[in-house]
């Protein structure tokens, strides 16, 4: 099946070289089809890492390992795989893995945990131990390849690539942050997996790139939901080279160590969006900003209960300001909110205020606002000072017709 | 707009006549219909009432009141009024719902607290007094109904009426329990709301009532879930006259008592299977058994995270054995879980076993199964004793045109 390019996608970005990341893409041939499906990233010597990892209670073996790798803090390769999620496999899927570490360890002499391994696309087939061999023979040979290939590359059912790009300035240095992010255009029966890859030229101390990662993560790519359904194989990396050559940023008391935490912060909710706007169906992006909670992390809640909600995110697809659904899913979130005192916006015009419909509000802007295919929900539940943003798509019979109507 | 029925409708049963309860119904107009939108039901006196109302955090006026009622436990009336939910319309939604309690408590000779009320419908229009006046004072006036009557005048876009039966002998005396129920087909921008009352001949003490039936409601009307959208009116009343002569259930204690409570429980998963085989869009009707886990609650919270799962629920949509999407839904539900100990079934046939697919399993029954309208998902998750079953329904093209195409 072939999707045509999301009615919300928008143009590959120009995105620097990073020193010290060199991109391969190779065709290993994990389905049948007549493309590159094997990304390979080189990292010099002395790169950090550091990962995120979903918390499925069943992931991959590439979500274990990597969890066990980043802890060290240190890298070498980047291996990526489409076509082929390997999760739930078992010991065979843990091997094919292993293999691909081993392998690209010999040809670099480093560690076999200096090489990171990402996979998605069908689950419970353990990935093909001889393309695998074969495919990262030809990706070390390959020629160079640019973001755009290797996005490309990354990507399985996604409908346009994606990528990211800032720059800081860190103790008078300029370093530059690029970064690659697959997401949610996926074809029964493979699952929706988000996969990123964030490559810089600062040097960082490991454990300082994690806190920073694990920040933007909490704010950004933890903010977004397509379905509610959580992969098996969602992994976000960053990798840091050092060759931009500023002083090593090991805490926020560094030099620049707050400009490089926002413009990492920049590129993951670049990231983040980009996913969302090449949601399974999405026809429509929707950002969902939730005040007055007892805390931003109640506020978080509340703010995905609405995202999350199947009446609400139909009602988007349909044109329709739909408040009483808004309601309803505040109410179902499990987390304090007081019904006399809740206010609901759609693209900054109140259409209930307190508890009530605001009577004879406006519709013309409202009824403008929904046909526009970028659309703004503003709860405000008036009892605290707690506050969060998170972002989704819509739900249309194009989920339906990705999901249900077509078998690989 | 009109609904074909359900393919998974079934024909109204043949219901018994409580003594002690008459049913009335008449046309109040709280939209622009040709058809009956008030229901009565007047109970001898003497009457135990219990219930249980949704947990939405934004409740209706009516639920907010009706859990005050129930703890005196005494009824002597319901009313039901379809077509407007009453919900998110503040004191003025709150006074309509007071001048119907007043008004049957002043027919009937009655305290205002023994008259209950539910609306279904339209959030956020406060339900109109002078139609909500002249429709009482018309149902007052009418004939008695039938329970197909008043099984069809509680509907709102439900496309087939729904009610079950169920006797029991108790201190030697047979007792019958009859109810009704509305389920979830609803059109934008209204939302779906079930609304369950069960009658009763039986005399029952109201503690022992609510005991009862608090219980059958956590193993029936909460394991089910048609799009994990909880509404703010949700309601199951159930009403026991006494009529019967049977000595009063007072506790598990009393002779006859465990017969009732597997009466009433047999009653309440009828309904509450009907309402999923009513659900919006619903072509098959899904059973989820999940065993082996650390608890019957854990097990519970599994079973509805695969039951809420779009991707799930599209995979049977479409006939397809995905049971990587049910690994998935497993991995995501926050229970504790052990990738490698878990073990997948439809249809009775185990197609992974211990964290990986059954190498050669039998295709042919497990597509056959697919194909069927009555779907069963087993999982074991090999860690425990718990166990839980859950029931819902596929999500097809027909959720979105009937929550995103149309427009009230």
């Amino acid at each position: 099946m072939d999707l045509a390019p999301s009615p919300l996608a928008l143009p590959f970005p120009a995105m620097p070289a990073i020193e010290g990341v060199t991109l391969r893409i190779a065709r290993a041939g994990y389905k049948r089809w007549d493309r590159a499906d094997l990304t390979y990233a080189e990292l010099a010597e002395g790169t950090a890492v550091a990962g995120v990892f979903t918390r499925s209670a069943c992931p991959s073996s590439e979500v274990e390992l990597g969890r066990e790798q980043v802890k060290a803090g240190k890298a070498r390769a980047l291996v990526v795989n489409a076509g082929n999620s390997n999760a739930f496999t078992g010991y065979r899927g843990r091997e094919a893995v292993e293999q691909i570490m081993a392998q690209v360890a010999d040809h670099l002499g480093c560690t076999r945990e200096e090489v990171f391994v990402s996979s998605t696309g069908v689950i419970g087939v353990p990935l093909p131990k001889d393309r695998a061999r074969a495919g990262v023979a030809a990706v070390l040979d390959a020629s160079p390849a640019s973001w755009a290939d290797a996005a490309n590359t990354i990507g399985t059912t996604d409908t346009f690539p994606k990528g990211a790009t800032a720059s800081a300035i860190v103790g008078g240095t300029r370093v530059a942050i690029a970064a690659i992010v697959k997401g949610s255009g996926m074809i029964a029966p493979d699952m929706a997996t988000m996969l990123g890859y964030i490559f810089t030229d600062a040097a960082v101390e490991p454990a300082f790139l994690q806190q920073v990662l694990s920040d933007a993560n909490r704010r950004t790519f933890s903010c977004i939901t397509v379905d509610s359904d959580t992969s098996t194989s969602d992994t976000v990396l960053a990798f840091a080279t050092g060759k931009a050559g500023n002083p090593p940023l090991a805490s926020f008391d560094s030099d620049g160590a707050d400009a490089f935490a926002a413009a990492l912060h920049d590129v993951c909710r670049q990231l983040a969006h980009l996913v969302v706007r090449d949601g399974e169906g999405a026809s429509k992006f929707i950002a969902i900003s939730v005040s007055g909670a007892v805390s931003d992390e109640s506020a978080h809640r509340v703010a995905m209960s609405i995202a999350n909600s199947p009446l609400v995110k139909t009602a988007i697809a349909g044109g329709d300001a739909n408040w009483g659904r808004v309601v309803m899913a505040v109410g179902k979130a499990g987390e304090p909110a007081d019904r006399d005192r809740l206010s609901i916006a759609f693209g900054g015009t109140w259409t209930a205020r307190n508890g009530v419909p605001v009577e004879g509000y406006d519709e013309a802007p409202v009824a403008a606002h929904l046909k526009a295919s970028e659309i703004e929900i503003a709860v405000d539940l008036g009892i605290g000072e707690g506050r969060a943003t998170v972002w989704t798509c819509d739900l249309t019979h194009g989920y339906i017709s990705i999901n249900a109507d077509y078998r690989s």
